[in-house]
């Protein structure tokens, strides 16, 4: 019933090919590019022999992100929020909820009193940034606690479960998974879905952009976002195994 | 099954006493205070005559809001962010959430090229701020729409629905309506729920505070919600008749 | 000699009502919403058990003070200063004079080393905020002071004298007492004055907006100032018993 | 009755010696240094072709200030302003002052469509900073006005009078004219008085520094401030004849 | 006479492989990824159809660059100059370099009213990256000339010649080409130098770190630069011929 | 062969009057005015008795530098940094340039755990500020050593060598020796040289702002740089003995 076409004739159910390439740079405790089509976010986990103020003495660990956009990864070139002196709301908004959704597979206590650093920088945008930087961010982190491991700085694993994240939304009528940047332009309902290897929801942010959405459509824009998640969760493992 | 005992024996579907006194302030086109129960923030909308310059030349107005937390509304002193000269990524993050609500309602070319203006700022914090804050811009909107419409600025309104927002959360198993603070502190899952009157929905943001929540109680929560912001719809449309 | 009219038929020597709520909000060790007419200022009184650096180790404490307008408690919106990224000269002026003025009836030694901020938040902005402020911050302090007494953490009070403060101004050539918004922006000459409850002074700052001011018109302002200081005083003492 | 010695054996009612010289740099309209005693302050004012948004269009002109202090002016170095990213209050508070007072003494609107910006740069501080930088802005604005009348951009001056300021002082119950920075540290009460060449006053900003001061006492600082204010006209007038 | 080693037997006179991938982004007029070693620069050229202030109306146009490095290009994580909330003064230093080494080679009339932004972030640091910055930026400041051309919007190229620069110094008293990070941090001396691809100088920048450094040295420095970006000039040159 | 005449006659290769006056304010442990001509600078050495946290701990000490204009010490007003709440890219070069080139002459070990601040301030610009900040900068630090050791707070005197600047440009294709300010303005290359007293290279800051520069050319500018330098190292020296 719809004519709406898709990019290289993508299924509406199709995430878009995710490649997660480990040890992108070589500094980094976790380095981890990851594309979702033309998207590119790189991850890194850095770790931090301390913890900030409000864990001081708590003997739990820290997890944190940073996110940012390289002026000219985005079609017209945006300011440097480095040079403007400030980071934006959006900025802020979506390096929270990296941080919090990765804290959610965290066991802080087993981390011990250091933090991991996350720093979502992405180098090209093409819609589902912030999806793919926590989806990448979890391998980047992964990768940290296994360095971690090895030198013998923690015993067991803080690490509990998967965590990765898609975005889904409601264009021309037909719900679709993974936008591009040109759906989520054109999109009357967006939202992104955040959850663990084992299915729990860990943050589900739908926002109507035009018209307000029926819980219908939230049922299935829910479902594809599951479907997507279980998808990536097996590429994150997949890559891991690599 | 829950031994979880709300203050003053409310009711796990029951909504804080909500209040809300419109004209509070005398220089505002709308002022409103709303209170659920002792969280009490005062909404002002205020109209200038221009609109930003994403909007020049389009025929169109704008909606946006800010918010702000008096330093001693909460149990222990904050910064005032005037003072520290910047405001707090959870600021931004609540003032973008409350202009993208109130615009939903709002036909923008109605409303001619001028800008209104939602200042919340909350006077008492009890938890659920800004679904207070969002409830309360609704009126004051409103109120200032009216008065453009008295001065002849404006021939049919612009408002197109009602928009309201309530908190849900899952505290010790239990699905509770409108969160108080010592709720939401204690809470698993929260979520924010922000509808139109007609039930559409405008914003859902679920966050998993510690456990994943699970698709069954994510159903629960909505419903709880679904009922409140009913509740809030109805004293707005009271308030309005007063 | 004069054709100008106050509103409500107010005599030049008269004070607004003047309303002192005690308590006005829950959290603050000292909560008072002081009203001068259509001015309202929220002052709050918060006592944190530490000092400054320039007072650490003194076995002194320390008072000081914010100030804020609310957006819309003016004519037309003001920017909001959080949001601007800094607060005003006009606000740190005002900010430093209440500090200074509740601090001289402060005994440092008498309150131990912890601090006793003020905030001063203008709720609705009708001339005279800052002599209010200085009013109700004295009355919130005062009552921060009984908890600390209550709670046994000092024995005596730290509080010397009462202070207050009002504006005083000449308007097409009569000396007016407490100036309202218009009468301010009508004045020749313009004067705060702090006093104490003793009678002394705590701070004059005059200012001749055009012409400047003689000997003469100065002498009629004090007595003004004096006559509507001690009523505010009574009125203090009079909130503080209730 | 006191035992209160100034250095160099100064009479309490005496200004201590002052300097000024015109044309201390090359680029600006006006270049003033002035001396009071060891404190040296650099007044220039320069000549702007514009005025800030608020004057656009008025046919008025707009006379403005700006202070600073070289980092060690003073006995400790303080930090750089530029460098911190902000100005204190104090700062923002003189320059306002400074700029206020000089407005006084001009007709903005034979000014025309121009700015004069006065830059009080303090070189050496020994107390009285800002009563020198008033004073001193005055020769130098004066000098940037006859530039502006030997060019032919105005025809008649728009200088009214001229305006002076002298901080006056109680220490030890003496009161003091004109305080050096270890009588200022040492002070109860301590006022700075603006006036203009005919005796009309422009500010009076006095503070009890711990003892509230009475009336007898402010007219006693009042009678002196007086006295050095004629004292400073005289030498300003003496200046602009050299 | 010398014991020091370089990494992978590296003659003095060497240069790290260098490698250019243009196109490596593809929103951006010019994208090139420029590789000096484990040195990994993003150099990317956005057009913008407008120049600064002080080009409005000359007829001529505006090269300008920003410089940013990635929180963990570097051993151990660095903050980012966007949640600090300003740029360093190295960042601003080398910007500032890009920006004129690139303008040395522009023909800004030839150019028009629009400004080509250089961005230079850097992916990965082991030393070199302004010099690689400003190699990759000339391509990329090249793919975006030709992209103009190609669009008719220019008619001759405004690019008068090649630009690059490879940085030099002493270690262990061995003059050394193209200096790695180890290298840097061991060295004496360091200079920078940028030359154009007729071979004039356009930038020196030589620091002494520890000793100053003779006449002698500077010479032998200069002439391994001139070596070093010949073949630089040389890579440019194939990189753009492919 | 050139028709280029410098001002007051001078020759290619003479630089202009130098004065310095040691002891120009009175609370800097040193304080020196130097003059080039018309461009004159106040430099203060401030001693503090911590170091920075890099050096804490280390038995070093440190030497950093600051430097800043006075808004009308140039042609034209420019903004005062302090009230646009951020120093210049240009003026953060140039404050890092005098600190290292002071910290060169300066065995850190020998000063012991304390900091000397050397501020910079420029009252009047004619071309060549930088040069005079450094070229003044030590002979205040030096001033400050004395001060030390007289005091017993040091044995030995941390200053190795002196340490001066001075610019070289090409200017009509006539090489040049510290230029004045409309020399700088018309030159083609502008090279800036700090060297020590003994003779050996600091600093090379060479800029074609034209043309490229030749081998040729660099050698001109060095070989009259080194001239000008000897003679501000002896015009210190005979400022510190006088």
């Amino acid at each position: 019933m719809t004519t709406f076409n898709r990019s290289q004739g993508r299924a509406p159910d199709a995430l878009r090919p995710v490649r997660l390439t480990r040890h992108y740079t070589k500094h980094a405790e976790g380095s981890v590019l990851i594309e979702f089509g033309d998207t590119r976010v790189l991850c890194t986990a850095s770790v931090e022999e301390r913890v900030p103020p409000h864990k001081k003495g708590s003997g739990e660990g820290w997890v944190t992100a940073e996110y940012g956009m390289l002026p000219r990864s985005t079609h017209t070139r945006s300011d440097r929020e480095a040079a403007r002196g400030k980071q934006s709301g959006r900025t802020q908004e979506i390096q929270r909820l990296i941080g919090r959704s990765l804290r959610t597979v965290f066991d802080l206590a087993k981390l011990g009193e250091r933090t991991i650093h996350l720093d979502c920088d992405v180098i090209q945008a093409d819609g589902g940034t912030r999806t793919a930087a926590i989806t990448g961010a979890y391998v980047a982190a992964h990768d940290a606690v296994s360095k971690l491991l090895e030198l013998g700085l923690i015993e067991r694993t803080p690490v509990k479960d998967a965590v990765a994240a898609i975005s889904v939304g409601i264009v021309q009528g037909v719900p679709l998974l993974d936008l591009e940047y040109v759906e989520d332009s054109a999109c009357g309902t967006d939202m992104n879905v955040v959850m663990t290897g084992s299915g729990g929801f860990v943050e589900i942010q739908g926002t109507a952009e035009g018209e307000p959405f029926s819980r219908a459509e939230m049922e299935a824009l829910l479902a594809l976002a599951d479907k997507g998640i279980r998808e990536l969760v097996a590429a994150q493992a997949a890559a891991l195994r690599a």
